[in-house]
């Protein structure tokens, strides 16, 4: 992982502090740019109330990122929201800057007040210890039960100026017991104004981590944060998202951003083989995306790719299920490139044998096309094992 | 189960028939009322596109229903189609009656064509054998994996005369290895019309089939038919659902729905719980059946559930993800009717002892309060055991 100018880090393990088992401190150049993408669940986490509002209260700046891992700061009430109030005051104190440029996320249990202290206390030792490539401590201090640390990295040129991205992630593995949490923050040292930064992280989610699904669950604290901090190779600032000088940046984060949601992905709890659902031929591209949803969702899908079985009917089903526009008459499946069924029936040249090797590999692919519109969308899943059983009920156990 | 006057029954089993290992066969009496309820899939099975339009054409009449289970005649395009015509008019010459008074349904593998011979073969055999009393057999010719028969029966009175009802179903096991299928028929000897028949029956669904999940998956052949004779005690015909004497009788046909919905959770497949999510204080009714849904589809709460580990958390991300209004701070979660959390926090005197004992149970009560307005629903489904992956992934192996 290159370093990004502008970006520091520090991040340490410790299994005795279970409200931050692990803490990241990031801090950012001054100027840097900053932007969000929260989960939609109506009882969010109280540093999901908070981010939101810092970035709306700072205009899209930010100069310093918290993350504990061990206690979600979830359900927590009035105290939660001081919590992180107190832990923004300490960035703060520790950069020199203002409480609504310090972005805090938790991931962890829920429903357990976090003391503040418990994570305030080991942030000037990080502060002492930041440095720009620091990215293994990073992506290893924000894991959960995460089997492995996430990291992705690439570059995009932008007037000729090679700039440079760099991403860590979390998920789906289960918080002790708890739930399963998404975070990704994505770093870049181009220089891209707070709005037009927003605006591409929102297209590349649209297409990468709103694609993926473990277990159909929303967690109450699925955060992705950007932060742009126009350190690197001189450039124009981009200021409209649609600038076409824009394009290969554009193209260069969707890329970081599904490389980390596919590493998320295979690392689904119990998981053992990676799906991917392309959908084609919907009535529209957000049709597209719910079809690749509802099969990926569906745990008789999941438990007969568990099975390597090419139980190819219930993705029949699961497009029926999804309440969008469909005619099974005009339904085409494939699995593992072979066709399987097109015209309302089982292809005649179909040969089960095929894809029952196909699925006793660990990359799944399957198309749908429904035939009745242009829109597209691929999403991706994992399969539904006994791991994922044990993982979730047995834990205490 | 009593006799309902004007109803006659025969089942049977034949493994060694692929199509139908079981078959069943109904003769009502002429003029008898029917409505159905049917699967929203839009990859419907093809007895259920005929079903609807039989209904449809007899204005509401039926004098047989045919039943095979073995091969859900889904995903069998316009063939499939001919395979119901054939069938209804060999029921049609059997009873004496036109062949939009004949109604089938099939539950069975999706995919493979359906040959009518298969089940038109044994129909003659199944008419000589009619009787009043054949309640275990019928019940017991339409299971699948079912590890149960299941029927229920209750009475009701109507202008002071009694009124019988008697209902089977199947579901939620899985077929061969294909997907679930819950079908369900219930007869009674009351004289209804058939446009109060699909009212009273569409009243009763919504608050008891409807309300179940075992995994969140539709199936393309789901059904539930309703059948009034009027050949029992002697009344004043009922044509307005909402005719004040039909009171007990909407109640008496509530709870059988009810009843037969529990039993089909009870048996969801590797289930050892049944779980009920009553929800109050949703915005509205139906509200709390999508928040009392997106508890009760929860991998993540089922999964706890299976493992007995009293995870309330989870309950409080499953109201979160609902996407209906709720607000952390408003949210009471009772479990085994005992008060966890209110007012944002764990609440003081909760004992986890006292809920882990209540979870080792097999009927597990979960009570959500979401304070925020008068909606109420109650939802049935059971927990997510190693048993179901088992039963769904490794069928073939």
């Amino acid at each position: 992982m290159p370093a990004i100018a502008g970006v520091e880090l520090a991040g340490r393990r410790d299994p005795a502090n279970r409200h931050a088992r692990g803490l990241l401190l990031v801090r950012l150049a001054p100027g840097s740019a900053a932007a969000g993408m929260f989960t939609r669940s109506k009882t969010a986490a109280a540093p999901v109330v908070a981010g939101r509002e810092s970035l709306h209260r700072s205009g899209g700046r930010a100069r310093a990122l918290i993350v504990n891992a061990g206690n979600a700061n979830a359900f927590t009430g009035a105290a939660g929201l001081a919590s992180v109030a107190d832990l923004c005051a300490a960035g703060a104190g520790l950069v020199g800057a203002r409480e609504e440029e310090i972005l805090c996320c938790s991931t962890g249990v829920i429903g357990v007040p976090l003391p503040a202290t418990a994570v305030t206390g080991d942030l000037p030792a990080l502060a002492a210890a930041l440095s720009p490539s620091a990215w293994q401590a990073a992506a290893d201090a924000i894991r959960t039960t995460d089997t492995f640390a996430k990291a992705a990295t690439t570059q995009a040129r932008i007037d000729g100026a090679e700039v440079q991205l760099a991403g860590i992630a979390k998920g789906s593995g289960m918080i002790a017991p708890d739930l399963a949490t998404m975070l990704a923050f994505i770093f870049t040292d181009a220089a891209i104004a707070p709005e037009a930064l927003r605006a591409l992280l929102g297209r590349a989610v649209a297409r990468s981590f709103n694609c993926i699904t473990v277990d159909g669950d929303t967690s109450t604290s699925d955060t992705i944060l950007a932060f742009a901090t126009g350190k690197g190779a001189s450039h124009r600032p981009v200021t409209d998202p649609r600038d076409p000088r824009a394009r290969g940046f554009a193209a260069a984060l969707g890329a970081l951003c599904r490389d980390l949601a596919i590493q998320i992905v295979r690392d689904g709890e119990g998981a053992r083989k990676l799906i991917e659902i392309a959908v084609s031929g919907a009535s529209s591209s957000g049709a597209a995306r719910r079809i690749g949803l509802a099969i990926a969702n569906s745990p008789l899908v999941k438990t007969a790719i568990a099975g390597e079985d090419a139980n190819w009917g219930r993705i029949v089903m699961a497009v029926g299920k999804s309440g969008e526009r469909a005619d099974p008459d005009l339904l085409r499946i494939e699995i593992g490139g072979q066709l399987v069924a097109a015209q309302g029936a089982v292809h005649p040249d179909y040969d089960e044998s095929l894809a029952a090797r196909h699925l006793r590999g660990d990359h799944i692919a399957i198309k749908v096309d429904i035939g009745v519109g242009r829109g597209k969308a691929r999403v991706w899943t994992c399969d539904l094992t006994a791991g994922y059983i044990a993982i979730n009920a047995d834990y205490r156990s």
